[in-house]
């Protein structure tokens, strides 16, 4: 169900500009990252650790346990860039990590180099914490990448070796090991290295790691047990993720499981894997789980900017309805699973809430993660922050006002990277009763239909312009069903197919045309994209009395910048009215929103007592508001920044 | 100017019962507590310590560092009780309890269980995070409680051997270490016990560990280095009590600090001791130091329910209007110590400031951190709870949603006891031009006035009733001033004077009638209690378009047993009329307040989506909204509670 991405050019004037930034910036400046050459940055040792590994240089292993996961993901980014622009100098250079990473394998097939340089002897001994599986994941997604590109074997060989000693470790039988990995990654991986092996052992190896999990007697204790009860994080406590074992999804087994608990990257990459089990298994009960996961986690966890997991402590859910704008975590690599799952699910089920999903996380907090100079990130994405507060409170501590350079734990900038090269997978979902449109990102492709290929080109100016143009390019007449998704934010949606209105055949949530395509077809798709207000549902405490907005799939925030100090003064009216325009600078070719509105003024309120009885201090003066797309907030310094925003009656 | 307990009687209806709860209830059950015979409470063994240390009985040290002041507080307490009403049998066993302690004092004056039993080598090794000087400073505070109630010099003789002990061991000489306490405590101890020796020797230490105090070079440091790096406490990282130095208000000189920072008690403890210091010493720029920084604490950083220290990172405070209602810390012990400094304040300035922050926090965070059963405390005091949050978000893990039993770390239960059972020191400040009055707690007193005696008995129904009857028993005529104290929620006080209205003479917030008074004078003051709305300052966006009431000195709050769940949907109209009544049950003579006001209703909201466009899932419902006195909440078992309501223009 996959697109061949090298049938697939994005030419999108906005998220085209994105995959540059990658190819042109993040790519490079993570390379030098990996090789420890930004002086600013805390140091990566990614590339050394292999060449230590390899025995190709002396010294001591250095970094994160999952180290490795660094350099697997920005050869992932490298292979889908490869993919829209052939770089010989960079496939070079990909193909020389490659060798290093085939160097730094073990003759059994082992490869990790945390393990194999530092470690020798605790190999497999402690799954629940040290990410040897979640490695291995990564890894196995970068040789599937890569040969997907590059029709190149050599690290999908390495990556076999690899699953193959894997498959050899861990099973039912009484010398293997019943386990499976602390932080899921590898459940997905495997089944994309089914899909371009098809050796079935790979999807068996997944459907083990996936019902093994949250089983008793518990994995995480015996292998605790058998270590001698040693631990490798102790953050909150002695063996804490040994202990905590919803915080990786393994207190239930899967089909017990009822709310989305814990990491939440862990969450998604597991539910990911799960989801595309299901579909290849034909599991009727996993598909039922993924249905019954999703449900929790998007009606009662999810933030409207696609973000998850509220709480920092564990990087994790809190509960139904918690969703602090402030102290959130809402990490970018966990929008970034979320896509992964949501597009796991449009592959189960034909069904465009995945793909509303899906597109919210994409343009708000998948985009908001990286800077526009590409060169700075935002690990937790907040909906509301106080600069001042930030630096005292320290229930702050993880929140930061700006974006940082590449981090200790670095494992968003690669996934982020790897994210928007990779986009050309997300846009369809090729079935065989109808292509799939989720994502109207500008577009030429190639997809494949029975033994016909049905060319179209999409282009537009999404997510700024209502009008969404499709043209079909195939030289020859192919009868198949387009099925457009029409987004949950839009309203009155009409469709033409050369000029004629076309009648609206509506399934859950994509409009269905079928057609005798020809060259030239045009269909052309008015999405309108009025402001619209947004209000929480009532049993979430932290917008009550506060109003969103949304144009498209953006949602917009307060800025200090445009707005002033003090942005929870600020009240929106009920029957405010909208300007939207073209903003300039920074916010060229992004549209802006203005509404007259007004700010609880207190003159000298700073010399003022801590309250007043009978009559506020504050008294309204009128103000415009200014809002901007929240993904693209702290690009001009420090300063407070805010979505939910009050609104007077 | 401390009034003698012998000769003030608390006879209030509200806070006589509390000051009889300590007695029969808390005061014998926090003895059952400290001898470890409740057995759902977490031992305790600090009575069991002390024995131990005395060479009575074989055993290792069990308990904080800091159990010793356990015993201390207790028996201030019991000393404090016994002035109310005598009680042999209670006497009896503090005796022996005194002579326990002087049988663990050391040769040499030395008295600290931890350090005699655990660590004798270690001692005066580590102030800043042991405690050593605070557990001396709470013996000395009962030494001095215990001779004033009782006349006994026995503990007293203890302590001053302790305290010559202390002044042996620090000081500018060569051979002293130029040390201070990491928790403030000893410098207020110290001062009482100069009130009751005038030894000299006493208040010039107390300087001396004031002025020592935030140098360079840094004492925390020295004393690290030279113990090898040591450390007690990692909670948050090695040696952080060294090393976060504003957590203990040693970052800067105190001539150099501007703001209130760190931990909330120890800060409050500190300022007490040094405004004690300023007033003995004339010290105008330590007089200067506590207007300061208690301008910036009660200006920026202070709860309506007269709680301090906005977080739990540190039981700190964190900055200027930083006030979260849920992640609060609000220590109950942290009220205490602000009384306590505040009453040191009006003895240095007759302003009726301090008394207001002194009343707001003994109405509302000290009278709450006690259930009305005398036996379950609340450590943190929240103003906003929602208990389902509670359980699973980490930002709350200091929060409870009912009071518990004694504590691990049980500083506030003894702490609340002797706080309430010395109330007599607060309701009076005697200067020489006048008698203050500061809190209308029902009670009779005898007042020394240069060589005569005023007698005096206040009574009322205060804070429920507006009148206050102020009678004069002394039997011969005596002229003097009396102050009555305007407090800052009240608007429109009259005063009458046997029937006759007075003219108002209010200075600093004081109504002053100078007269000759005979027996049988009657002052009437109507203080009026109409239900007052709270604004919060513009600056604290915690409080942004929500209100408080108040009545008296008492905040009110919603309870979920009341008013239903999902607090933060009610709506209290701009306009709503106040019905004032008394309750029943548990509520029986208290007033509370109830409003017409309307829920934000949704129906089946949880089968809703996370948010909706446009229009509002809610639509408003009539309801009565029922107000309870803060203090009296989580008394009715787990549900919300919030202070700060939504106010509908």
């Amino acid at each position: 169900m996959e697109v061949d991405l090298h049938k697939l050019k994005v030419n999108d004037p906005f998220l085209g500009q994105y995959q540059q930034l990658v190819r042109d910036v993040v790519i490079p400046y993570q390379w030098d990252a990996l090789n420890d050459r930004i002086a600013e940055a805390e140091p990566s040792h990614a590339i050394e650790n292999f060449r230590i590994a390899a025995g190709q240089q002396a010294g001591e292993f250095y970094g994160m346990v999952f180290q490795d996961s660094d350099v697997a993901k920005w050869l992932e980014a490298v292979a889908w860039s490869l993919c829209q622009k052939p770089d010989a100098e960079l496939e070079k250079t990909a193909d020389e990590v490659i060798e290093l990473i085939a160097a730094a394998q073990c003759e059994d097939g082992y490869l990790n180099t945390y393990f194999t340089v530092k470690a020798p002897g605790e190999r497999w001994t402690n799954l629940a914490e040290c990410h040897e599986l979640y490695c291995a994941g990564h890894l196995i997604e970068a040789g599937v990448a890569f040969f997907q590109a590059t029709s190149k074997r050599r690290l999908l060989e390495v990556v076999c070796r690899l699953a193959d000693h894997i498959d050899s470790v861990f099973g039912p039988d009484g010398n293997q090991l019943h386990g499976y990995p602390g932080h899921p990654e590898i459940e997905l991986a495997l089944m994309r290295l089914y899909d371009v092996t098809q050796e079935p052992r790979y999807m068996a190896l997944a459907n083990y790691f996936v019902e093994q999990r949250g089983t008793q007697p518990h994995f995480y204790d015996i292998e605790y047990e058998k270590r001698g009860k040693t631990s490798f994080w102790n953050t909150y406590g002695p063996a804490w993720m040994v202990m905590d074992k919803p915080y990786s999804q393994a207190h239930l087994p899967l089909a017990e499981q009822t709310t989305a608990v814990g990491h939440a990257v862990r969450f998604v990459y597991l539910m990911a894997g799960v989801a595309h089990l299901a579909r290849l298994s034909k599991n009727e009960g996993k598909r039922q789980d993924c249905l019954r996961l999703w449900k929790n986690m998007v009606q009662r966890q999810l933030y409207i900017t696609g973000g998850i997991g509220s709480q920092s402590s564990g990087e994790a859910f809190s509960s139904d309805y918690d969703l602090p704008n402030d102290t959130v975590y809402a990490e970018s690599c966990a929008s970034i699973g979320l896509m992964m799952f949501a597009r796991r699910m449009l592959e189960l089920e034909a069904d465009s809430q995945y793909a509303d999903v899906m597109e919210r996380a994409l343009y708000n907090t998948v985009l908001g993660g990286m800077a526009l100079d590409g060169k700075h990130f935002f690990y937790v994405n907040p909906l509301e922050v106080q600069p001042k507060a930030l630096k005292f409170n320290h229930i702050y501590d993880h929140v930061k006002p700006v974006r940082q350079r590449w981090f200790g734990c670095a494992c968003c900038p690669p996934n982020i990277a790897r994210l928007l090269t990779s986009l050309g997978h997300y846009i369809y979902t090729p079935r065989e009763e109808a292509l799939y449109i989720n994502l109207y990102v500008g577009n030429q492709a190639e997809i494949p239909v029975g033994e016909k290929t049905l060319r179209l080109r999409i282009s537009g100016d999404y997510p700024w312009q209502e009008q969404v143009k499709i043209v079909i390019e195939s030289p020859s007449a192919l009868n198949h069903t387009l099925a457009l998704r029409l987004p949950d934010w839009c309203e009155g949606a009409q469709l033409t197919l050369n000029g004629a209105p076309v009648t609206q055949d509506i399934r859950q949530g994509y409009l269905h045309i079928q057609h005798l395509w020809q060259e030239g077809d045009t269909l052309m798709l008015t999405l309108p994209m009025p402001v619209r207000r947004v209000y929480g549902n009532p049993l979430v405490r932290h917008q009550a009395g506060q109003v969103a907005l949304q144009r498209g799939p953006l949602v917009y925030c307060l800025e200090q910048a445009d707005n002033g100090e003090a942005l929870h003064n600020l009240l929106l009216p009920r029957d405010a009215r909208f300007t939207v325009f073209e903003g300039k600078g920074l916010f060229a070719h992004k549209m802006l929103i203005q509404a007259p509105g007004y700010r609880k003024h207190a003159e000298n309120a700073d010399a003022q007592k801590l309250w007043s009885y009978d009559h506020p201090l504050a008294t309204p003066h009128s103000q415009t508001l200014t809002f901007i797309p929240w993904f693209s907030w702290a690009n001009r310094g420090e300063g407070e920044m805010r979505i939910w925003v009050r609104e007077a009656e």
